[in-house]
């Protein structure tokens, strides 16, 4: 997608094959600076540092690694390096599924009998492979979900009014992202909408990161407390919600960020379609029940302080916002039942968030 | 109630005549700071400059600031001061429904043919009688409420976990406050309770002052952020939501703290008691559907800017948490529909959220 008309992705190479590029986000919306990863420990350090987050770019970037342990590696100890590097990627982030999934798709081809020469260029083209599937899905799940966008403003004429909850954009995918990817597309195509971007509370990924691509990318959009979404339904200034899934069972609940499931009560109770963008790889087959979702807690400094731009100083400060010695808790998740879900909109098609409706585009 | 074991009023006098004390709210929790009221101006600064906010803490205020204008007036003027002290003080919060209330109800007793001391002695009695009336609802409100609680403790034999949004505590409310009454009525007859304090984004109420109050009166709260409630509920985290309001309407429809709406959504989906607090000075018998209520919408500063403490330089901060020209809407409030919730506790007792209900214990 592009910003200010120059169209990037959340991670790329360009002829130097030792260079890797990524935006690092953890200075956005208030600065955009792009970060060099020139070894695995530059990758490493990224995913870590939560330079890039979003499953689908920790996966690449970790793909990215491993490749770059590999064209850095001692010729005579290169086998070992690289085995060391996997290890090494896989504690960056223990519980991203996508970097393990990365990690073991890309070890399956380190052959330590063969060649340097050859596993350099097979990892390379691996890395360069994993990140195009991402945005291929992606792009997939927007021109499906397009399709809705379109229905809605044909029988309103009105610019299409979609809300949105955290980052599932293309800074967290690489490219077009997925609840947002129906939301570029309709926009590229000429259908006029209108965002109602969450702020996100605790990390505000809406404010800081939903906000900042959509107007880079030039689609309108206003951004909104969490509290203030139920209202706005209420008032019918909603035609459509879609957001992302972390986690989606086989019979279709679905974890994503914690708030998700007071919205989707919202919409049902107002009778607004509610619509999860997934791609097909956050399916957990085995899985039956939403409440078997293990919800992380995270630090509650992301409650207790807030990060800003200090307008004088141009500097980022971390200030505190809670009384001094204040307990609080911060569960990153919160799980959606099936019920209130009005469809899926995946790479292959929409379907019911149901057992029928994932198998009957994913029959395994 | 207290604050490091000294009982505290929001708003109080001494031994001199002429002067009013409030604490500085702006400041809270970052600082506690007195504030000396000693003209009917400092109260109009206090009350304009939201040092002072809670609705029944305005109408106090502007009780105490129409005393202090009768206090100070010229022996000869005295008269045109205080009918000009009345209009200056109803221009401090335009929409500030007990500013009204307060001014109005005082001014019954400026005569100008009659004495001036007369009249300054019936505005003293008055200011205090007026603040004494929202102590005595707001404590039997927490009369009724706390048998609630005991009820539950009762049953469970655990703490009682209670969520509450906004603050409707003592600063809001001179002392006790509506939804926090009960709260603190529990926790000072020894039933164990435990706060769940919604953050109440965008002006952090619940961070910045329910945290405070409850904190420094020693009850047990944690900190969650506004999107964490409907999870809290799913997992069977709370027992009971407990929230104030800011206009009721005749037939039980609440406008509230925005994001209310969506707490009550998510305790009928997991069957959890949803009560609303309420004086029944903040029923209006004129309204018979709370879709008539107008919202208003607030400074877009609130969303694009947070306040809190700098740590290093022990400052209050101003930072910017949304890119630079985004637009952001804020609305205050929204309207529960009475049918997502369980009663009202009210100063004469709890009712039905219904026109029955309400008409049960206060027919006029």
């Amino acid at each position: 997608m592009r910003i200010d008309g120059t169209h990037y992705r959340a991670i790329w190479m360009e002829e130097d094959p030792g260079l890797v590029k990524v935006i690092d986000q953890r200075l956005l919306p208030f600065e955009f600076r792009i970060l060099e990863l020139r070894s695995m420990t530059d990758a490493f350090d990224a995913i870590a540092g939560m330079a890039v987050r979003g499953a689908p770019l920790i996966g690449a970037t970790a793909a990215f690694g491993l490749y770059l342990a590999a064209f850095r590696s001692d010729p005579e100890h290169w086998c070992k390096e690289v085995e060391a590097a996997a290890e090494k990627l896989l504690s960056a982030r223990p519980t991203a599924v996508n970097l393990r999934y990365a990690v073991e798709l890309l070890m399956e081809k380190v052959i330590c009998a063969g060649s340097r020469e050859s596993m350099i260029k097979e990892l390379f083209h691996l890395s360069i492979r994993f990140a195009e599937d991402e945005v291929i899905r992606c792009k997939r799940i927007g021109e499906h979900g397009v399709e809705l966008i379109r229905e809605i403003h044909e029988q309103s004429s009105r610019p299409v009014r979609i809300l949105t909850h955290c980052n599932a954009g293309w800074l967290a995918c690489i490219d077009y992202g997925t609840a947002l990817a129906p939301i570029y597309l309709a926009h590229d195509q000429g259908i006029p909408v209108h965002v109602w971007v969450d702020e996100t509370r605790p990390r505000n990924q809406g404010a800081r990161l939903t906000a900042y691509e959509l107007g880079k990318h030039g689609v309108p959009y206003t951004v909104i407390v969490d509290n203030a979404g139920g209202h706005l339904m209420q008032l019918g200034e909603v035609d459509l919600v879609i957001v992302g899934s972390d986690r989606t069972t086989r019979t279709g609940d679905v974890a994503n960020k914690i708030g998700t499931y007071m919205k989707a009560l919202a919409a049902k109770d107002n009778r607004i379609p509610f619509y999860v963008a997934l791609p097909s790889t956050t399916i957990d087959f085995e899985l039956a029940d939403g409440r078997q979702i293990e919800i992380e807690n995270r630090d509650i400094e992301e409650i207790t302080h807030m990060e800003g731009l200090n307008e004088e100083t141009r500097e980022i400060n971390n200030v505190r916002i809670l009384p001094e010695g204040s307990t609080a808790i911060n569960p990153g998740f919160d799980v959606t039942p099936a019920g209130l879900i009005t469809g899926f909109i995946t790479e292959r098609g929409i379907c019911e968030a149901s057992e029928a409706g994932i198998k009957s585009l994913f029959d395994k």
